[in-house]
C-alpha cells in the first residue's frame, strides 16, 4: 500500500500501543499489539521495548506482553475512578457482607456502563463484568439505571441503535425498554431477570451527586433462585443513597469528566 | 546549557511525562510536568497535548492536568494487582464490615510496602496510605510483615539504610527491629503502636502464595483507644490464610513480577 496514513504524533503511537490492552486481554503478542495499534513490526518492536524498560509493559517468559505494575500505579491516580470508588467501597463491602454476591459500581461512558469497581466472593454467581470493563446499557441493572437518567438524547440514540439479545430474556423492544426506564425513574430502582446471563438477576439504584444528577449506579447481582430479589431492594437503595450523601460532602469525587 | 542529555527513545519521553503523576499528585501544571520529566516546555506541551487528545491525561478548566480515565482503564488490566486484589476484596470486605476500620493489602516493591487496595469508611481512622502509594517497611504493620519474610538480603539493606522516625514511637533501632521481625516470623502476626501516625495501631498477617512464599500482607489499622488490638489478631490471621488458599487455587493471581 502506498497510501501513507496521516502523520500522527509520537505520543499517539505510544498510546495506541497501550490502548491495545484496553479490551481486557491480559496477554498480547508483539504481532497482535502492532496489528491493533496499526504499526509496522519494526516500529512496534522498538516502542514496546522502551515501554517494557519503563515498566509500563511486562514481557512474559513465553514472549508475550502484559500491562505492568507501574502503569497500574499511574492509572490509579485518575481522579474520578479513585474518588468515587474509594467512597463507594465501604457501602459495597456492607452489601457484599450481607449477600456474599456480586456488588457493582458503574458510570455512564460512551453509551456503555463502565464498571469502576466490583466486589465478589468465591460463592458469588459468575459474571461477564470486570473492573474497567463495560456492559450494555439495555441489558444490565446498572446500565438501565444510567440510561434512565441519561436524558432524552442518549436514550434516543441507544434505543434507536442495535439492542443485542444476550439471552432469550434480554428486552430488545425499544417501546418496552422506554416503559421500563420511566418506571425506574419513578421508583429509583432497576431490576433485570436473566437479561445479561442465564440464571442471574439484579437490583440496581442510582447514586446522586451534587446537584441531584445521577453520577453512578450501584447493583447487586445474584442467582435467580438464590434470593428474593425484592429483599435486595432496600439494601441497594440505602447504600446508593448514603454513598450519594458522601459524594455531596466531598463533591470533587463525583465530578463527571466524560 | 550545551550538555545534551543522551538521546532517549520517544516512548521514554511519554512514560516520563505520565510517571510525573506517580507520587500521587492529582493535578500538575504543564511546567511541573516538564520539570519532573526533564523536558523542555515546547516538547512537553506538544506531547501533553497528544496525551490529552488520547484521553490519557485530562486538562482541567484552570489549566492543570490530571490522569485520565482511559489510562486508568488500561492500568487496571495489570495482571498482578488485578488478580490479587480481586481475590482479596471479599476478605477485606468482611474485615471492614466487622471493624469499620482501615483494611489494607500491600506487596513488597522496591523496599517499600506498595498498597494494592485499601478499604475504609467514614468512621475509619485517617491514614497516610492510599491505593498505589507506598509505605515504609519498618514503621507499618504490612511493611513489617513483608520485611520479616523478605529474606536476609532485603532485611540487611533496609535495616542498614535510613530508618526515619515518623512518630516518637517509630522503632528505629535495627537490633530491636530484627528481634521484632523474628517474632513476626514465629507468630505470623505483626503489630504496630503509633509508629506511623499518632493514635493508630495495627495488626497485620502474611498472605502465602503457591510454594508457601509470602506474596502480600493484610492489615487492619484502628484507633489506638478504640479496640483491643488482640481481638483483631484472629480476624486478620484467618482472612490472610483464607486469601492464601484462594491464591493457591488460582496461582496466576499471586505470581510476583518485580
Amino acid at each position: 500500500m502506498n497510501d501513507q496514513p496521516p502523520v500522527r504524533g509520537v505520543a499517539a503511537r505510544v498510546t495506541d500501543i497501550l490502548a491495545a490492552f484496553l479490551p481486557g486481554d491480559v496477554r498480547l503478542t508483539l504481532t497482535e499489539i502492532c496489528r491493533r495499534a496499526g504499526l509496522p513490526l519494526t516500529t512496534g518492536h522498538r516502542l514496546v521495548g522502551e515501554l517494557t524498560a519503563a515498566g509500563f509493559l511486562e514481557r512474559l517468559p513465553e514472549g508475550s506482553y502484559r500491562v505492568g505494575r507501574r502503569l497500574w500505579r499511574i492509572g490509579a491516580q485518575a481522579a474520578e475512578p479513585r474518588g468515587l470508588r474509594e467512597l463507594a467501597l465501604p457501602y459495597m463491602a456492607d452489601l457484599y457482607a450481607a449477600t456474599r454476591e456480586n456488588v457493582q459500581l458503574a458510570v455512564l461512558a460512551e453509551d456503555r456502563a463502565l464498571c469502576l469497581e466490583r466486589l465478589r466472593g468465591p460463592q458469588s454467581v459468575p459474571l461477564f463484568s470486570r473492573v474497567a470493563g463495560d456492559l450494555p446499557l439495555h441489558a444490565t441493572g446498572v446500565g438501565k439505571v444510567l440510561l434512565a437518567f441519561a436524558g432524552e438524547e442518549t436514550a434516543d440514540r441507544v434505543l434507536g441503535g442495535p439492542l443485542p439479545a444476550h439471552t432469550p430474556h434480554t428486552v430488545t423492544d425499544p417501546a418496552r425498554l422506554r416503559a421500563e426506564l420511566a418506571e425506574i425513574r419513578r421508583t429509583g430502582l432497576a431490576h433485570t431477570l436473566e437479561e445479561m446471563s442465564a440464571g442471574t438477576c439484579s437490583a440496581a439504584a442510582p447514586v446522586l451527586g451534587p446537584g441531584d444528577e445521577v453520577v453512578a449506579a450501584l447493583s447487586v447481582v445474584v442467582w435467580r433462585h438464590s434470593a428474593d430479589l425484592r429483599r435486595l431492594d432496600p439494601a441497594v437503595r440505602s447504600a446508593a443513597r448514603d454513598l450519594g450523601r458522601d459524594l455531596v460532602a466531598a463533591p470533587s469525587a463525583g465530578r463527571k469528566s466524560q
